[in-house]
């Protein structure tokens, strides 16, 4: 019996601009519409929220790992409500549980996203990032960040990724 | 939109008795034959991997909350295996997801699963248990804490919980 | 060089009684005047506090593991504040940095301390404890668990075990 | 009473390079010389291991937060072993402890714990970074992340630092 893949989609909270929540909506479709499930931080707020929306109207299903003891501030979107209790230190359990990850904008919880999931041997794609963000965590990560600028190069990258290491 | 209803099932892994795994098993398809997840702790022992075999019998979800950094020693019963890599600490993170949790066997691991519980002012349902450790978590729990001695009585108990609570 | 040797007291915050604050202050001062440090979880209550008031006395080292992302409600008895942001999870992280744990009333947390000391290993001296919390923890934890009455057992007890296994 | 001033210094491990070593042992030195503890991740390579080295040497306290569940791997330096079992969530609470953190290095793990330490709202000293770690953390932390060349300039910004918010 296989276990469903997760794709991670990490992003900014209340600081995500209009067009990233569109873009993070977008990936969520597509990404649920290959039925996989989408995988995040699951407060009600920017990449999160909008990556969740997006993957229920494809009828996906959607894991909010939140960082409160309670289910306070989490997306009406997320399925599965996963109450860790351990604030930011959740972010490597987003990581280790994505297959693959998908980055939207960048904030400082991003950051430490990208960058865990870099030690963790992960795969990260940078989704329409700019060139200093882009510069910074290929000096840090290698061959583990990837650069993509559609919604398709993303599922392409992810599909031939699977096919490898699943 | 409603968020899936959790049901932990905590209890020995490779510890537990036939009997235990026995009933397990038959928790988790009950579970799952109402329409909830069955969450454990998601190795393939156990009662952990009994209650989520009977859960996808009944094409129930399930939700393994696995503790090492990768999906090593997980039951292949588990739909969606969150990997947290904190170890024993992601009791708390069990405790915290499940809306009610049913006890089947005891172990050091299952008693701070259900102390950690009673903390968290959780509704703990002790299945089957001695007169020891039904007193001594009612010393410590008071009314968080009820016996069950059948699978029916148990689904009652959780029905009449989530009419109130959810 | 040799790491700071280090005993963990553990018990009631605010639910503690006076009698257990006492012993936990004796005890405190107790494990400083033989040179260790003592740990605790570091709240400004009970068994916690008090322990820490009374090593300080002595002017020993005190640690305490604080559950917040901030030093709010901690002992000012705590030399050290470890500021965790975890929860309820750093029960686990009391349990694995301290060498021995010294257990002085019960609760909810206390219990879970002791039953993941237990999973994780470690011997836990029961100090004046009741029989029906002695019975449940003789049954998860078997000679992992033992009981004293005393201040001067418990020393002893504790020198007899660093002196085999440090 | 007041608890210990700690700092934090954060760096690579196995990565670290003989200046960046040579670098984290003086600044370790002194840390200690101020009176100041000096925690890091408390394995016994790189940038941990030099910098509790340094503080040895003067006669400081020295805090390591050790990722596994046991001491393996931990630098003989640390005076203090915080065994937490979390992995690499345990970086959290390297930022969430330090009152100010010092960067030396960088790798992976080490921008994540830039990376949380401005989510934390702390106050991180980039010493000796290059142009784009530099841009990369003003980008995303602003005014958090100052730049420093020397131990001087260093330990000046703490002081300035801690005058006002201790």
């Amino acid at each position: 019996m296989a276990s469903k893949i997760i794709i991670g989609v990490m992003g900014p909270g209340e600081g995500a601009t209009p067009e990233q929540n569109e873009l993070a909506y977008d990936m969520g479709r597509a990404i649920a519409a290959e039925g996989w499930a989408v995988l995040t931080g699951g407060r009600a707020f920017g990449v999160m929220d909008a990556a969740m929306k997006g993957a229920k109207e494809k009828d996906g299903l959607t894991i909010g790992i939140l960082p409160l003891n309670n289910e306070k501030g989490s997306s009406p979107y997320a399925d599965i409500k996963i109450v860790t209790g351990i604030g930011a230190s959740r972010n490597q359990i987003n990581i280790l549980t994505s297959n693959v990850i998908v980055v939207i904008g960048m904030s400082s919880g991003t950051a430490s996203e990208v960058s865990l999931a870099i030690k963790a041997d992960k795969r990260i794609i940078l989704l329409q990032q700019d060139e200093l963000t882009s510069q910074f965590f290929h000096k840090v990560g290698s061959h583990r960040v990837v650069e993509t600028e559609t919604i398709e190069q993303t599922l392409d990258y992810i599909k031939k990724f699977l096919a490898v290491n699943r």
